[in-house]
């Protein structure tokens, strides 16, 4: 089972420490995936930096590539790690260039939604499931631990590469066949925004299209969806989004 | 073999580069320590914090501890795991939270060299040969990975603490029976500090204590070899200070 958390469990310290006895009460081998990128814009600023960003990712210069490093790859990662070891998981927290365990592409300049704009994100990667070492996770799964990825993954030539959080955690479940859950801080994916009650518990993707037109889908909702179909085209075994007060179980399916 | 590097070398980039490609040459298994206290004060500064040392440890307040797990554990562990992996160097940057690979006790407060002024360090631990997770760095040997160690660890009971990276190097030396290499900007202990040749190819513990008396031994030295002696005490199987530039050969040896 491989879980995702972002940011807004992971600063927020009373859900974080509650996620991690939750995690560490899941039997089986699991693996997480941690973000935290309103910390890493709080940290930019902190140090006079203005984050930039575009279509939702981080324009990543030297500068804030050692920002990022340092709020996923150092603090979150190792504060989740501490307290998921404190909790009785045997965690081990990793980069992608610990172990190799995820090598990402260097992003080239990308032209924009606009069909004008050439935007380079500096150093930025994207992975896929091929990216991922499974060798090394079922290797390390074998000594009893579980991988805790930030998503600062490198690129085998010596540089780090900022990645999108979802992303890695797609690609890691399809590598390994394994479930996907997103957690986040509502139930599941909501019929009415306003009604914590109304969980769809079941998308297809069929009905997705459909739901996004109709308006019942929106906004930041679309992309994880969308990372969950990506999962299971690519061979993950089943995509939930739930609760991070309850990642065991509820929540939405996303089906093919 | 176990390998300590200080700020000097991490916060240099060409010698650091060197002494990745140097150190992913070595043959048979290996592990790395890395220091990184430069960094991290020009962090805290950049953040607005003074530095504050005492008795050259650094008071570590919550803040602090942020600000040094950032740096160690995440842009210097990663930075530096990413070049030994480009290098050929199959390495897995670790703090002490990961696997459990060294848990440290918080150090209680403290009476100075004065007798007088306590003064509680905050999140500083202190670790010891007890402290290193032997079993969990033989399997990590076993799957080929070079572990790269920080000096933030952990106390089990989810928090992370700051300690001595030269403590660290010894007590993972000593833990494993291994050689110990510290590695430093000069070609090994001097006699004569403006002559770089002038290296003293072996110090015994019997003689220690009258070179420092004749002065031939001072400032930081002191410390460094004093870490060596406790090594070896300990159960290391030898040390040297050696130049980064050349962590194979060379340099002073230590002896009891």
């Amino acid at each position: 089972m491989v879980f995702k958390i972002g940011g807004n469990v992971v600063e927020d310290e009373a859900a974080l420490r509650q996620f991690c006895r939750d995690f560490a009460a899941l039997e089986g081998p699991k693996v997480l995936i941690h973000g935290g990128g309103v910390m890493a814009s709080g940290m930019q600023r902190a140090l006079g930096q203005e984050p930039v960003k575009i279509e939702g990712r981080r324009v990543t210069d030297a500068e804030t590539l050692k920002v990022v490093t340092m709020v996923y790859a150092g603090w979150c990662n190792k504060h989740v790690t501490a307290l998921l070891q404190a909790a009785g998981c045997h965690a081990i927290g990793l980069a992608g260039c610990d172990g190799s365990v995820i090598t990402a592409r260097r992003r080239p300049p990308r032209t924009l939604l606009d069909g004008q704009t050439v935007v380079d994100y500096g150093y930025v990667g994207d992975v896929t499931p091929a990216s991922v070492n499974v060798s090394l996770l079922e290797s390390l799964a074998g000594l009893g631990l579980v991988p805790v990825l930030c998503a600062i993954n490198h690129d085998g030539e010596g540089n780090l590469l900022n990645t999108n959080a979802d992303t890695v955690a797609s690609s890691v479940a399809a590598a390994l066949g394994a479930s996907l859950v997103c957690c986040f801080e509502y139930d599941g994916v909501l019929r009415d925004r306003r009604d914590p009650g109304s969980v769809i518990p079941l998308i297809r993707a069929a009905d997705f299209a459909q739901m996004c037109a109709a308006g019942i889908i929106a906004d930041g909702m679309i992309p994880k969806i969308e990372n969950c179909l990506a999962a299971l085209r690519a061979g993950a075994a089943a995509c939930f989004i739930r609760n991070a007060a309850s990642p065991g179980a509820g929540g939405t399916q996303i089906c093919l």
